[in-house]
């Protein structure tokens, strides 16, 4: 049992002051239906927290990635060591500890993700150049390249009550990292709880001020404030999105507005698995853990199973006695599998749409169950419910009726297109699955569900024991989906980073492009020194810096002993019959050589702040090189990446890009490629950070040169 | 003069065949108002063309995007040859045969251009693996990976007046490339020439049917019946946009609505630049460009030219010197250098517009010119003019109010915050330049000026003889713009392309996801064969195909010895006392060493169908070798990738991408990376191609083994 000594008044946090109300809208929780709560946004002036975020903005775009992901890493961990009050409060929204789970932690851990990601693949920098460098004249006196950087706007984010952490906090996330100020908007059945973290995270003073922005209750005249730089990121009904979508401010000011929808999700049991194979198994467990998980509240969960018609029977069988074992309660009790509903409200609206689905479906799993603690009258618990519908390719309810429960119809199908058309059906879902351990039919079936999905999950014996679940977004992969599903395109790593920035193409002249982005663009002038730019520290190298080394002529002594000590006697180089009828006509030395010399002519061999060559990249072979042929090597800073230091670490360094372009003795380019070596940082540059290592890699472990 | 025997009557080319009607509605040209065309699009089926299209889309999908490259290009060559035809009708929309360069040439060279892309970045499949293989449990048996499929639905593209050839051509091509079939509502004004060039593309039979479909005339109902796989690209007005993106069954069923509008763009004279230096001349001479060009009628000219306050007069005197020389008339006419606008109402339109300019600025270049043919009163002629608002930052007109025609207005500025400022006030450009020769004053007004804009050019000295200029949009860019611009994202590359098709997370074990992908994924199953797969032809080849090498022991001579041939003495490899002291504790192995002994290793050393090594990608050293240690090599092909034959070229052959690593005595990663390599295909698998080589290159010239 929960108590609730006395009422919630969850506030607004806005312009940098707290704002709550002593009356509003009463919300009751959702287990024993007592009063929770009492939530009011009056008083607040929403265009004054529109300004103030934008404003502010200009602070957090000053600071960069790095900087940022280190504050969302700090974040993260401070929130993790209050989760416990996160547990407590999350019991009233009825949801059990497992359910919690995914919200709090889960939610926490999107911060941790992104802040990894971050220092990962991110520079150290405020804007983010994108993609390659376009020539766009003959001359190369004219290219282009494209560049993100942070919308100077708000990030309005309107969530869902079903995962009041997560919800908040993987919006939250990618938008902090881009340089965006976020202004949340949770939904109000379970404010109570965003309010609880947002007041741990304004406490905590990790993020820059106006970085986050509350609104607790009734959004006002919020949206009529929006301006071209700010934009709306909305998860929860197709109807809400589809009126909010359209409010006359937004689509005056062309603000992006993303949908992310609640989606009648399928999930197909592949035609190939019979009732003894692992498959069957996993396919009733996930089935049933979907129905089951939040009570079935989750935009991915699975409504429409879509079984081989032979196998109905068999998998409603197992479902049922799988379901049988869920004991339905108050959840904070230890014995509850499944919580209650989010409201009363709720559950109405659910059992409405269940019986317009036994239009075209019956109940075949169903019953009211022995509640363990909880209201039955007050709290607002459903029992899980499994529907079949014989003719699902014409029926259109189970495609277009969403229960938003512990509610799943299974449909039967006959072929694989079959299966294929029920998923489409959906018109568009943020989660799909495919259990099979055919590899033919999983691509099959992937393939052609993958036009009408946001995420596809194949579920097998060799997967299953480390699979995250059909219903489980993941920071790594896009979470969103086409169609019903709203379009939408959250988290999938940098992508959900990318969304809250702009990109701009830039053209220009060489050198100009380069002072832009702070990378090297062929045809720019370059600095040439008479220091060796490999005895220079990380701070002391510029982009642009170059290096153009002696010449060397390539013997036929290079090539014969290059193939004794290396054992590569490839025809091309040591086979002179071979070698007149390939490619080259004639025998040429290796490429490897070729990079390998070029080395020891750009190698400065003494100690010094060029701690290891420790990869390389973009290597092509433009022209054989043969016997006789004289090579020379220019080496230029291509781009410099800062980095922290890793756990055991001692010297501050960098890495730095080299470019290397491999000339023979008519100038012509005989390689070119990329390298990456580690540089020690100036002592009195460096400034060392104020949190502990970390566990993830920059780049890899050891490095060799 | 320019003659119309009879009047045209475009028809609309829809579910395979053509519609025209005698009466509909009266067009008249641009030069001397006579009556040219009949427009209607009565008795057209809207419904049956999009279910048309959405059935044929299906055969589209089944090409690959290699085929559709080839047939993109084909289709190139081919209006190329009739270019001639499309001049002479363009000649009756106002245009100079310039400004239809830009229409015509420009739009058949951005099909040419996709062509090429399509061919050396993308597959030769139907769908695109994106981005990495993510890991998504510690064991390595559930990873994720992004696809990009098309959607299964028609693009709905809208088009503006003004490029009646280039509008169509740009949304085409990608479309086309990424597999989706495309209906085309062009502007009615200029109908007949979208019209004229359909129904060349139609007769070449170039295209798969029902790949492109032609509304002439009032669209209809077409926008009820769009679903949720169809998209609309719309080009035009802010104010249509806005009526046509809250159609509510486009938001209803979430269809994808992108706009390009017109927009308020801004160039701006740098602070640093002297009246004598270049780039002077160069901004007064792009200005005068962007407002002549096509009459004005860009929805990238220049509106705004922001210009340091103490250079006004000078800037004001040297336009109107330049303006002075634009000649104004029937643009048939070799002597004319600036035509009409489209129509009498667009006219009366801008004048409108510009009389309320007026209330916050000035003319100071201005007044009637003689004509050089062409009607003054039936004909939309209108002279160049431009303003000058002495208070730009308080002004709300020139920042507001586009006049769609020959005008422009001249914003003073004191301080390179308020030229950013001012060109902010636009609320989001699809182009902005900045004339420049200073890379810091360049660098600031860029990265100031990105968050508002889709591009952004820098001119000066050392680009303009090869710069394309302020107003034109390259295949390569992002064309598009936030905010006022409309916020969409045409062509930019393969991101035009992307944005036709859906990206899809699909979640799996290694084995299966390599199936899916046909790409190789790390922990995925290999196939061991007797057979060395250097001595397989790329149609024998399969994705996981691997090779175990014999072992080799690292010795201290192998690194002597390396270091002499390569005069490679880094003190890691070569100096017992500096190496103790690095950051390996002792002397290693070269990098290079190893990964020529590892190609020493898996070589397969007699002619055979790998004919060579062109390259090599992410390469990393994991862990040092030292002497003593002893490695090994494990080879997997990665990925195929066909390839048509190039110029010259007698061997058909393909790329093939291997994964190589290096592990040591205690099956500890050392190095890992991919190694691409040019392989002959079987003599019988290959198919000849129907079209002459081209002259892009799909690899580099040479390789090099």
């Amino acid at each position: 049992m929960t108590s609730t000594p006395e009422l919630l008044r969850p506030g607004s946090y806005v312009y940098g002051t707290w704002h709550s109300r002593p009356d509003g809208q009463t919300l009751y929780d959702a287990v024993y239906g007592r009063p929770v709560a009492v939530l009011s946004s009056e008083g607040v002036d929403f265009a004054q927290a529109l300004a103030y975020g934008r404003q502010k903005g200009a602070a957090l775009r000053r600071s960069t990635f790095h900087e940022r992901a280190r504050a969302l890493k700090a974040l993260a961990t401070y929130l993790m060591e209050r989760k416990e009050d996160y547990y407590t409060l999350s019991l009233l929204t009825g949801a059990t500890r497992r359910d919690s789970w995914v919200d709090i932690e889960g939610g926490i851990g999107t911060l941790f993700s992104y802040a990894s990601m971050a220092r990962r693949d991110l520079p150290d920098e405020r804007f983010l150049p994108d993609g390659r460098v376009e020539r766009l004249g003959r001359e190369g006196t004219f290219v282009g390249r494209h560049l993100l950087v942070p919308r100077e706007g708000v990030a309005v984010q309107i969530n869902a009550y079903n995962f009041p952490v997560w919800g908040m906090l993987e919006k939250l996330a990618p938008a902090f990292i881009a340089g965006m100020p976020s202004l949340v908007k949770p939904a109000p059945q379970t404010a109570y709880l965003t309010e609880r973290v947002v007041r741990d995270i304004v406490a905590s003073g990790l993020l820059p001020e106006g970085a986050l922005q509350l609104v607790s209750g009734d959004p006002g005249d919020l949206l009529d404030h929006l301006q071209e730089q700010d934009m709306v990121a909305f998860t929860g009904s197709a109807a809400t999105a589809a009126r909010l979508r359209v409010h006359p401010n937004i689509v005056a000011r062309n603000v992006p507005f993303s949908t992310e929808a609640d989606s009648l999700n399928a999930s197909v049991l592949g035609l190939t698995v019979r009732p003894e194979d692992p498959e069957f198994k996993l396919y009733v467990k996930e089935v049933a853990r979907e129905i089951t998980g939040k009570a079935g509240q989750k935009c991915t969960a699975i409504r429409r199973a879509v079984v081989p018609r032979g196998l109905v029977e068999a998998v409603t069988e197992a479902l049922r006695a799988e379901l049988a074992r869920v004991t339905v309660g108050d959840p904070a009790r230890d014995d509850v599998r499944m919580g209650a509903l989010v409201s009363v409200e709720q559950r109405e609206r659910v059992r409405e749409t269940l019986s317009s689905l036994q239009k075209e479906a019956q109940i075949v799993i169903g019953g009211e169950r022995d509640l363990l603690g909880g209201d039955r009258e007050k709290g607002a618990f459903l029992d899980p419910t499994v529907l079949l519908c014989p003719s699902p390719l014409t029926a259109t309810g189970p495609h277009e009726l969403e229960a938003f429960g512990p509610v799943a119809t299974l449909l039967p199908y006959d072929t694989l297109d079959d299966a294929i058309e029920l998923a489409k059906m959906g018109r568009g879902s943020l989660a799909g699955s495919v259990i099979t351990h055919d590899r033919a039919e999983a691509t099959e079936l992937v393939l052609g569900m993958a036009s009408t999905h946001g995420r596809l999950l194949v579920l097998n014996r060799d997967d299953a024991r480390e699979s995250t679940g059909h219903g489980s977004p993941l920071p790594q992969l896009l979470h969103g989906g086409p169609g019903r599903a709203g379009g939408g395109a959250e988290l999938g790593g940098l992508a959900g980073v990318r969304h809250h920035m702009n990109k701009v193409a830039v053209q220009a002249d060489p050198t100009t492009l380069m002072a832009v982005t702070r990378e090297f663009v062929p045809g720019a002038e370059v600095r040439e020194d008479v220091v060796h730019p490999f005895r220079k520290s990380f701070d002391e190298i510029q982009v642009g810096d170059s290096l153009l080394t002696h010449r060397r002529t390539v013997t036929e002594a290079d090539i014969v002993n290059f193939a004794g000590l290396t054992g590569d006697h490839f025809y091309a180089h040591v086979d002179e019959i071979g070698a007149r009828e390939g490619i080259f006509g004639k025998r040429v030395a290796h490429g490897y050589f070729l990079i390998s010399a070029a080395a020891g002519q750009f190698v400065s061999a003494a100690p010094g702040p060029v701690l290891a060559n420790y990869g390389l990249e973009n290597l092509r072979f433009v022209e054989p090189v043969g016997i006789g042929d004289t090579i020379r090597t220019r080496l230029t800073c291509k781009r410099k990446i800062r980095k922290d230091l890793r756990p055991g670490e001692t010297r501050p360094t960098g890495v730095v890009e080299w470019r290397a372009e491999i000339t023979n003795q008519d100038g012509a380019l005989v390689a070119t490629y990329d390298i990456l070596t580690l540089v020690e940082r100036a002592r009195d540059a460096y400034d060392p950070l104020p949190e502990p290592p970390e566990s993830e890699q920059v780049i890899p472990d050891a490095a060799q040169a």
